[in-house]
Protein backbone atom coordinates (compact mmCIF):
# COMPACT_ATOMS: atom_id res chain seq x y z
CA UNK A 1 0.00 0.00 0.00
CA UNK A 2 1.74 2.92 -1.00
CA UNK A 3 2.12 6.09 1.21
CA UNK A 4 2.12 8.63 -1.07
CA UNK A 5 0.32 11.93 -0.88
CA UNK A 6 -1.82 12.13 -3.98
CA UNK A 7 0.09 13.44 -6.61
CA UNK A 8 -0.05 13.29 -10.27
CA UNK A 9 1.88 9.93 -11.38
CA UNK A 10 2.20 10.80 -15.01
CA UNK A 11 4.67 12.77 -16.34
CA UNK A 12 6.47 13.18 -20.09
CA UNK A 13 9.11 15.11 -19.60
CA UNK A 14 12.28 14.74 -17.29
CA UNK A 15 12.53 13.75 -13.49
CA UNK A 16 13.90 17.14 -12.52
CA UNK A 17 11.07 18.59 -14.10
CA UNK A 18 8.56 16.69 -12.09
CA UNK A 19 10.45 17.78 -8.65
CA UNK A 20 10.40 21.15 -9.91
CA UNK A 21 6.46 20.93 -9.97
CA UNK A 22 6.17 19.16 -7.39
CA UNK A 23 7.69 21.87 -4.98
CA UNK A 24 6.54 24.50 -6.78
CA UNK A 25 2.99 23.42 -6.49
CA UNK A 26 3.25 23.79 -2.62
CA UNK A 27 5.71 26.38 -2.29
CA UNK A 28 3.49 29.17 -4.44
CA UNK A 29 0.55 27.75 -2.32
CA UNK A 30 1.35 27.71 1.20
CA UNK A 31 3.53 30.88 1.68
CA UNK A 32 1.18 32.71 -0.16
CA UNK A 33 -2.02 31.32 2.07
CA UNK A 34 0.20 32.48 4.89
CA UNK A 35 1.57 35.98 4.07
CA UNK A 36 -1.71 36.76 2.90
CA UNK A 37 -3.59 35.09 6.54
CA UNK A 38 -1.03 37.22 8.64
CA UNK A 39 -2.08 40.34 6.49
CA UNK A 40 -5.32 40.21 7.35
CA UNK A 41 -3.85 40.23 11.38
CA UNK A 42 -0.68 42.83 10.77
CA UNK A 43 -0.32 46.09 9.22
CA UNK A 44 3.49 45.49 9.52
CA UNK A 45 4.67 43.63 6.35
CA UNK A 46 8.35 43.01 8.31
CA UNK A 47 6.44 40.31 10.61
CA UNK A 48 4.75 38.73 7.74
CA UNK A 49 8.57 38.81 5.45
CA UNK A 50 9.85 37.06 8.93
CA UNK A 51 6.80 34.36 9.34
CA UNK A 52 7.26 33.80 5.85
CA UNK A 53 10.75 32.71 5.25
CA UNK A 54 10.65 31.18 8.51
CA UNK A 55 7.88 28.78 7.06
CA UNK A 56 9.77 28.13 3.55
CA UNK A 57 12.84 27.40 5.76
CA UNK A 58 10.28 24.53 7.73
CA UNK A 59 8.31 23.74 4.53
CA UNK A 60 11.48 22.95 2.16
CA UNK A 61 13.24 20.99 5.17
CA UNK A 62 9.57 19.28 5.51
CA UNK A 63 9.33 18.11 1.71
CA UNK A 64 13.33 17.79 1.37
CA UNK A 65 14.75 15.78 4.09
CA UNK A 66 10.91 13.88 5.23
CA UNK A 67 11.04 12.78 1.79
CA UNK A 68 14.36 11.82 1.31
CA UNK A 69 13.97 10.15 4.50
CA UNK A 70 11.26 8.44 3.30
CA UNK A 71 12.57 7.55 0.23
CA UNK A 72 15.74 5.51 2.10
CA UNK A 73 13.24 3.71 4.41
CA UNK A 74 11.52 2.78 1.07
CA UNK A 75 14.53 1.37 -0.26
CA UNK A 76 15.68 -0.49 2.74
CA UNK A 77 12.00 -2.17 2.61
CA UNK A 78 12.34 -2.88 -0.47
CA UNK A 79 15.86 -4.76 -0.20
CA UNK A 80 14.53 -6.32 2.82
CA UNK A 81 11.58 -8.08 0.65
CA UNK A 82 13.58 -9.22 -2.33
CA UNK A 83 16.10 -11.34 0.06
CA UNK A 84 12.85 -13.00 1.71
CA UNK A 85 11.35 -13.63 -1.42
CA UNK A 86 14.84 -14.65 -2.61
CA UNK A 87 14.84 -17.28 0.08
CA UNK A 88 11.33 -18.35 -0.77
CA UNK A 89 12.39 -19.07 -3.95
CA UNK A 90 15.33 -21.57 -2.39
CA UNK A 91 13.36 -22.51 0.44
CA UNK A 92 9.54 -23.41 -0.36
CA UNK A 93 10.17 -23.41 -4.40
CA UNK A 94 6.97 -25.38 -4.79
CA UNK A 95 4.63 -22.63 -3.06
CA UNK A 96 6.16 -19.88 -5.51
CA UNK A 97 5.71 -21.89 -8.72
CA UNK A 98 1.94 -22.73 -7.69
CA UNK A 99 1.79 -18.83 -6.88
CA UNK A 100 3.56 -17.90 -10.61
CA UNK A 101 1.36 -20.58 -11.84
CA UNK A 102 -1.96 -19.10 -10.40
CA UNK A 103 -1.06 -15.73 -12.14
CA UNK A 104 -1.09 -17.27 -15.84
CA UNK A 105 -3.95 -19.49 -15.22
CA UNK A 106 -5.98 -15.85 -14.49
CA UNK A 107 -4.65 -14.60 -17.72
CA UNK A 108 -6.02 -17.42 -19.32
CA UNK A 109 -3.46 -19.62 -20.05
CA UNK A 110 -3.50 -23.31 -20.43
CA UNK A 111 -2.39 -25.64 -18.19
CA UNK A 112 0.89 -27.17 -20.39
CA UNK A 113 1.95 -23.46 -20.81
CA UNK A 114 1.55 -22.35 -17.50
CA UNK A 115 3.78 -25.52 -16.69
CA UNK A 116 6.47 -24.51 -19.38
CA UNK A 117 6.41 -20.88 -18.16
CA UNK A 118 6.93 -21.56 -14.68
CA UNK A 119 9.85 -24.06 -15.55
CA UNK A 120 11.59 -21.46 -17.60
CA UNK A 121 11.08 -18.29 -14.44
CA UNK A 122 12.52 -20.94 -12.14
CA UNK A 123 15.58 -21.32 -14.53
CA UNK A 124 16.46 -17.57 -14.30
CA UNK A 125 16.28 -16.25 -10.37
CA UNK A 126 16.63 -13.15 -10.34
CA UNK A 127 13.98 -12.86 -12.94
CA UNK A 128 11.81 -15.18 -10.98
CA UNK A 129 11.76 -12.51 -8.19
CA UNK A 130 11.53 -9.01 -9.87
CA UNK A 131 8.48 -10.98 -11.31
CA UNK A 132 7.39 -12.01 -7.97
CA UNK A 133 8.11 -8.17 -6.82
CA UNK A 134 5.86 -6.47 -9.10
CA UNK A 135 2.99 -9.21 -9.69
CA UNK A 136 2.29 -10.82 -6.26
CA UNK A 137 3.98 -7.58 -4.20
CA UNK A 138 3.42 -4.76 -6.51
CA UNK A 139 6.86 -3.06 -5.42
CA UNK A 140 9.32 -1.40 -8.49
CA UNK A 141 13.06 -1.40 -8.10
CA UNK A 142 13.25 1.75 -6.16
CA UNK A 143 16.32 4.18 -6.86
CA UNK A 144 17.57 5.11 -3.46
CA UNK A 145 20.55 7.41 -5.68
CA UNK A 146 18.35 9.58 -7.04
CA UNK A 147 16.13 10.23 -3.97
CA UNK A 148 18.75 12.76 -2.80
CA UNK A 149 18.91 14.71 -6.43
CA UNK A 150 15.32 14.65 -6.36
CA UNK A 151 14.70 15.55 -2.63
CA UNK A 152 17.22 18.70 -3.49
CA UNK A 153 15.56 19.60 -6.56
CA UNK A 154 11.71 19.80 -4.56
CA UNK A 155 12.88 21.71 -1.34
CA UNK A 156 14.88 24.47 -4.21
CA UNK A 157 11.88 24.81 -6.05
CA UNK A 158 10.02 24.93 -2.98
CA UNK A 159 11.92 27.98 -2.27
CA UNK A 160 11.78 29.71 -5.23
CA UNK A 161 8.29 29.24 -5.44
CA UNK A 162 7.48 30.23 -2.30
CA UNK A 163 9.90 33.81 -2.53
CA UNK A 164 7.44 34.67 -5.53
CA UNK A 165 4.63 35.72 -3.02
CA UNK A 166 6.97 36.53 -0.47
CA UNK A 167 8.92 39.28 -2.86
CA UNK A 168 6.15 42.13 -2.60
CA UNK A 169 6.10 42.17 0.81
CA UNK A 170 9.79 43.05 0.86
CA UNK A 171 9.11 46.19 -1.27
CA UNK A 172 6.27 47.31 0.25
CA UNK A 173 6.18 48.71 4.00
CA UNK A 174 2.40 48.37 4.03
CA UNK A 175 1.30 44.85 4.38
CA UNK A 176 -2.24 45.75 2.52
CA UNK A 177 -0.54 47.28 -0.40
CA UNK A 178 1.53 44.26 -0.40
CA UNK A 179 -0.83 41.59 0.10
CA UNK A 180 -2.35 43.23 -3.26
CA UNK A 181 0.31 43.30 -4.99
CA UNK A 182 1.88 39.96 -3.57
CA UNK A 183 -2.18 38.30 -5.07
CA UNK A 184 -1.62 39.67 -8.13
CA UNK A 185 1.70 38.32 -8.71
CA UNK A 186 0.74 34.91 -7.67
CA UNK A 187 -2.38 34.50 -9.26
CA UNK A 188 -0.50 35.19 -12.37
CA UNK A 189 2.09 32.94 -11.50
CA UNK A 190 -0.14 29.89 -10.43
CA UNK A 191 -1.92 29.99 -14.11
CA UNK A 192 1.45 30.13 -15.85
CA UNK A 193 2.87 27.11 -13.24
CA UNK A 194 -0.65 25.71 -14.17
CA UNK A 195 -0.46 25.62 -17.65
CA UNK A 196 2.82 24.80 -18.19
CA UNK A 197 2.60 21.56 -15.63
CA UNK A 198 -0.69 20.85 -17.88
CA UNK A 199 1.76 20.86 -20.62
CA UNK A 200 4.02 18.35 -19.10
CA UNK A 201 1.04 15.98 -17.61
CA UNK A 202 -0.91 15.80 -20.65
CA UNK A 203 -4.04 17.51 -18.68
CA UNK A 204 -5.60 20.32 -20.01
CA UNK A 205 -3.14 23.34 -19.65
CA UNK A 206 -6.35 25.43 -18.76
CA UNK A 207 -8.11 23.13 -16.60
CA UNK A 208 -4.78 22.63 -15.33
CA UNK A 209 -4.26 26.39 -14.66
CA UNK A 210 -8.12 26.64 -13.31
CA UNK A 211 -6.91 23.60 -10.43
CA UNK A 212 -3.61 25.66 -9.45
CA UNK A 213 -5.51 28.93 -9.04
CA UNK A 214 -8.43 27.55 -6.78
CA UNK A 215 -6.09 25.46 -4.48
CA UNK A 216 -3.62 28.41 -4.07
CA UNK A 217 -6.72 31.03 -4.26
CA UNK A 218 -8.91 28.95 -1.33
CA UNK A 219 -5.79 27.95 0.56
CA UNK A 220 -5.22 32.07 0.86
CA UNK A 221 -8.81 32.50 1.12
CA UNK A 222 -9.18 30.28 4.28
CA UNK A 223 -5.84 31.71 5.96
CA UNK A 224 -6.63 35.54 5.92
CA UNK A 225 -10.40 34.63 7.04
CA UNK A 226 -8.86 32.46 9.89
CA UNK A 227 -6.47 35.15 10.50
CA UNK A 228 -8.86 37.89 10.56
CA UNK A 229 -11.28 36.23 13.04
CA UNK A 230 -8.77 35.71 16.29
CA UNK A 231 -6.96 38.62 15.58
CA UNK B 1 7.09 8.59 -14.30
CA UNK B 2 5.34 8.99 -10.70
CA UNK B 3 4.68 12.26 -9.81
CA UNK B 4 5.04 11.83 -6.13
CA UNK B 5 7.14 13.19 -3.09
CA UNK B 6 8.91 10.13 -1.65
CA UNK B 7 7.02 8.51 1.07
CA UNK B 8 7.27 4.88 2.45
CA UNK B 9 5.24 2.84 0.52
CA UNK B 10 4.88 -0.22 2.69
CA UNK B 11 2.24 -0.28 4.97
CA UNK B 12 0.91 -3.13 6.80
CA UNK B 13 -2.08 -1.26 8.48
CA UNK B 14 -5.24 0.19 7.15
CA UNK B 15 -5.39 3.05 4.42
CA UNK B 16 -6.49 5.32 7.40
CA UNK B 17 -3.49 4.95 9.55
CA UNK B 18 -1.20 5.50 6.29
CA UNK B 19 -3.57 8.81 5.73
CA UNK B 20 -3.41 9.53 9.30
CA UNK B 21 0.57 9.37 9.14
CA UNK B 22 1.25 11.22 6.07
CA UNK B 23 -0.53 14.43 7.22
CA UNK B 24 0.57 14.21 10.83
CA UNK B 25 4.39 13.89 9.80
CA UNK B 26 4.15 17.23 8.27
CA UNK B 27 1.52 18.75 10.72
CA UNK B 28 4.09 18.06 13.68
CA UNK B 29 6.90 19.41 12.11
CA UNK B 30 5.92 23.09 9.61
CA UNK B 31 3.51 24.30 12.27
CA UNK B 32 5.88 23.89 14.95
CA UNK B 33 8.59 25.04 13.12
CA UNK B 34 6.75 27.91 12.01
CA UNK B 35 5.70 28.83 15.51
CA UNK B 36 9.75 28.33 16.53
CA UNK B 37 10.44 30.22 14.04
CA UNK B 38 8.54 33.73 14.83
CA UNK B 39 9.48 32.95 18.36
CA UNK B 40 13.10 34.46 17.17
CA UNK B 41 11.40 37.37 16.12
CA UNK B 42 8.92 38.49 18.23
CA UNK B 43 7.84 38.27 21.70
CA UNK B 44 3.82 38.29 21.80
CA UNK B 45 2.36 34.46 21.53
CA UNK B 46 -0.86 35.87 19.68
CA UNK B 47 1.23 37.26 16.45
CA UNK B 48 2.36 33.25 16.79
CA UNK B 49 -1.27 31.78 17.14
CA UNK B 50 -2.29 33.90 14.21
CA UNK B 51 0.27 33.02 12.02
CA UNK B 52 0.50 29.41 12.77
CA UNK B 53 -3.14 29.18 12.75
CA UNK B 54 -2.97 30.27 8.68
CA UNK B 55 -0.69 28.09 8.33
CA UNK B 56 -2.81 24.83 9.46
CA UNK B 57 -5.45 26.18 6.90
CA UNK B 58 -3.09 26.79 4.22
CA UNK B 59 -0.95 23.60 5.19
CA UNK B 60 -4.22 21.21 4.81
CA UNK B 61 -5.89 22.91 2.18
CA UNK B 62 -2.62 22.41 0.08
CA UNK B 63 -2.20 18.64 0.84
CA UNK B 64 -6.27 17.83 1.00
CA UNK B 65 -7.30 19.80 -2.11
CA UNK B 66 -4.10 19.68 -3.94
CA UNK B 67 -3.99 16.14 -3.54
CA UNK B 68 -7.49 15.45 -4.09
CA UNK B 69 -6.80 17.06 -7.52
CA UNK B 70 -3.69 15.46 -8.47
CA UNK B 71 -5.71 11.97 -7.95
CA UNK B 72 -8.55 12.66 -10.07
CA UNK B 73 -6.43 13.84 -12.72
CA UNK B 74 -4.41 11.07 -12.03
CA UNK B 75 -7.68 8.71 -12.37
CA UNK B 76 -8.15 10.44 -15.85
CA UNK B 77 -4.98 10.39 -17.18
CA UNK B 78 -5.25 6.26 -16.44
CA UNK B 79 -8.23 6.06 -18.64
CA UNK B 80 -6.97 7.85 -21.47
CA UNK B 81 -4.46 5.51 -21.75
CA UNK B 82 -6.73 2.59 -20.74
CA UNK B 83 -8.98 3.90 -23.78
CA UNK B 84 -5.91 4.02 -25.95
CA UNK B 85 -4.45 0.56 -25.46
CA UNK B 86 -7.94 -0.46 -25.74
CA UNK B 87 -8.14 1.30 -29.21
CA UNK B 88 -4.41 -0.36 -30.28
CA UNK B 89 -5.58 -4.09 -29.46
CA UNK B 90 -8.18 -3.55 -31.63
CA UNK B 91 -6.50 -1.63 -34.63
CA UNK B 92 -3.02 -2.59 -34.17
CA UNK B 93 -2.86 -6.06 -32.62
CA UNK B 94 -0.24 -7.83 -34.33
CA UNK B 95 2.47 -4.83 -32.80
CA UNK B 96 0.51 -5.33 -29.32
CA UNK B 97 0.78 -8.81 -29.65
CA UNK B 98 4.48 -8.46 -30.36
CA UNK B 99 5.13 -6.52 -27.30
CA UNK B 100 3.29 -8.88 -25.27
CA UNK B 101 5.45 -11.61 -26.59
CA UNK B 102 8.77 -9.47 -25.63
CA UNK B 103 8.24 -9.41 -22.37
CA UNK B 104 7.74 -13.15 -22.14
CA UNK B 105 10.94 -13.62 -24.21
CA UNK B 106 12.55 -11.77 -21.55
CA UNK B 107 11.66 -13.95 -19.15
CA UNK B 108 13.10 -16.83 -20.66
CA UNK B 109 9.79 -18.26 -21.92
CA UNK B 110 10.75 -20.32 -25.09
CA UNK B 111 9.18 -19.41 -28.46
CA UNK B 112 6.47 -22.23 -28.53
CA UNK B 113 5.14 -21.09 -25.09
CA UNK B 114 5.47 -17.41 -26.08
CA UNK B 115 3.30 -17.73 -28.58
CA UNK B 116 0.13 -19.86 -26.53
CA UNK B 117 0.40 -16.86 -23.56
CA UNK B 118 0.00 -14.48 -26.51
CA UNK B 119 -3.17 -16.33 -27.95
CA UNK B 120 -4.87 -16.51 -24.50
CA UNK B 121 -4.66 -13.21 -24.13
CA UNK B 122 -6.01 -12.02 -26.98
CA UNK B 123 -8.71 -14.49 -26.32
CA UNK B 124 -9.06 -12.15 -22.84
CA UNK B 125 -8.57 -8.48 -24.42
CA UNK B 126 -10.10 -7.04 -20.67
CA UNK B 127 -6.90 -9.00 -19.29
CA UNK B 128 -5.45 -8.50 -22.10
CA UNK B 129 -5.59 -4.84 -21.62
CA UNK B 130 -4.60 -4.78 -17.93
CA UNK B 131 -1.51 -6.32 -18.52
CA UNK B 132 -0.23 -3.66 -21.16
CA UNK B 133 -1.09 -1.28 -18.80
CA UNK B 134 1.07 -2.56 -15.79
CA UNK B 135 3.24 -4.03 -18.22
CA UNK B 136 4.31 -1.33 -20.43
CA UNK B 137 3.12 1.58 -19.20
CA UNK B 138 3.77 0.85 -15.45
CA UNK B 139 0.41 2.03 -14.35
CA UNK B 140 -1.96 0.54 -11.75
CA UNK B 141 -5.45 1.36 -11.61
CA UNK B 142 -6.19 4.37 -9.31
CA UNK B 143 -9.30 4.40 -7.36
CA UNK B 144 -10.72 8.05 -7.25
CA UNK B 145 -13.59 7.37 -4.90
CA UNK B 146 -10.90 6.51 -1.96
CA UNK B 147 -9.46 9.67 -2.82
CA UNK B 148 -11.84 11.83 -1.29
CA UNK B 149 -11.89 10.26 1.83
CA UNK B 150 -8.04 9.68 2.08
CA UNK B 151 -7.23 13.83 1.15
CA UNK B 152 -9.80 14.60 4.18
CA UNK B 153 -7.96 11.80 6.62
CA UNK B 154 -4.89 13.73 5.33
CA UNK B 155 -6.25 17.48 6.40
CA UNK B 156 -7.55 16.69 9.32
CA UNK B 157 -4.49 15.01 10.42
CA UNK B 158 -2.35 18.26 9.40
CA UNK B 159 -4.61 19.97 11.16
CA UNK B 160 -4.21 17.86 14.85
CA UNK B 161 -0.81 17.32 13.83
CA UNK B 162 -0.54 21.51 13.95
CA UNK B 163 -2.60 22.29 16.94
CA UNK B 164 -0.08 20.17 19.46
CA UNK B 165 3.10 22.85 19.07
CA UNK B 166 0.59 25.55 18.78
CA UNK B 167 -1.18 24.88 21.93
CA UNK B 168 1.23 26.65 24.33
CA UNK B 169 1.31 29.63 22.16
CA UNK B 170 -2.80 29.84 22.95
CA UNK B 171 -1.77 29.59 26.85
CA UNK B 172 1.33 31.52 27.11
CA UNK B 173 1.15 35.23 26.38
CA UNK B 174 4.79 35.04 26.22
CA UNK B 175 5.88 33.64 23.19
CA UNK B 176 9.60 32.65 24.90
CA UNK B 177 7.61 30.63 27.33
CA UNK B 178 5.33 29.26 24.74
CA UNK B 179 8.32 28.01 22.75
CA UNK B 180 9.94 25.92 25.40
CA UNK B 181 6.69 24.28 26.34
CA UNK B 182 5.97 23.71 22.46
CA UNK B 183 9.52 22.43 22.16
CA UNK B 184 8.82 19.71 24.73
CA UNK B 185 5.97 18.23 23.93
CA UNK B 186 6.15 18.47 19.91
CA UNK B 187 9.77 16.50 20.33
CA UNK B 188 7.71 14.19 22.83
CA UNK B 189 4.94 13.55 20.06
CA UNK B 190 7.36 13.39 17.08
CA UNK B 191 9.08 10.38 19.33
CA UNK B 192 5.27 8.67 20.07
CA UNK B 193 4.55 9.51 16.41
CA UNK B 194 7.97 8.05 15.19
CA UNK B 195 7.89 5.01 16.93
CA UNK B 196 4.02 4.37 16.20
CA UNK B 197 5.22 5.42 12.41
CA UNK B 198 7.93 2.34 12.97
CA UNK B 199 5.68 -0.64 13.76
CA UNK B 200 2.86 0.17 10.91
CA UNK B 201 6.03 1.13 8.40
CA UNK B 202 7.98 -2.08 9.82
CA UNK B 203 10.90 0.02 9.97
CA UNK B 204 12.70 -0.36 13.10
CA UNK B 205 10.48 1.83 15.76
CA UNK B 206 13.36 4.05 17.44
CA UNK B 207 15.08 4.34 13.69
CA UNK B 208 12.02 5.86 12.83
CA UNK B 209 11.33 8.17 15.67
CA UNK B 210 14.94 9.58 15.54
CA UNK B 211 13.77 10.45 11.91
CA UNK B 212 10.67 11.99 12.48
CA UNK B 213 12.53 14.15 15.49
CA UNK B 214 15.33 15.09 13.57
CA UNK B 215 13.91 15.93 11.05
CA UNK B 216 11.35 18.28 13.30
CA UNK B 217 14.42 19.67 15.22
CA UNK B 218 16.10 20.29 11.95
CA UNK B 219 12.99 22.42 10.22
CA UNK B 220 12.97 24.33 13.29
CA UNK B 221 15.79 25.27 13.92
CA UNK B 222 15.86 26.16 10.48
CA UNK B 223 13.23 28.44 11.13
CA UNK B 224 14.44 29.95 14.33
CA UNK B 225 17.81 30.99 12.99
CA UNK B 226 16.30 32.86 9.75
CA UNK B 227 14.02 34.44 11.77
CA UNK B 228 16.50 35.96 14.27
CA UNK B 229 18.49 36.56 11.43
CA UNK B 230 16.51 39.56 9.87
CA UNK B 231 14.14 40.42 12.58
Amino acid sequence: MPQTRHVERHFTASEVVRDVVIGMADGLTVPFALAAGLSGAVSNAGIVVTAGLAEIAAGSIAMGLGGYLAAKSDADHYAAEERRENQEIHEIPKEEMKEVADIFRDYGVGEEHVAAVVEAMTKRPKQWVDFMMRFELGLEKPEPKRARVSSAVIAGAYIVGGLIPLGPYMFFTSAHTALIVSICVTMLALVVFGLVKGRYTGARPLKSALQTTITGGLAATAAFVIARLIS
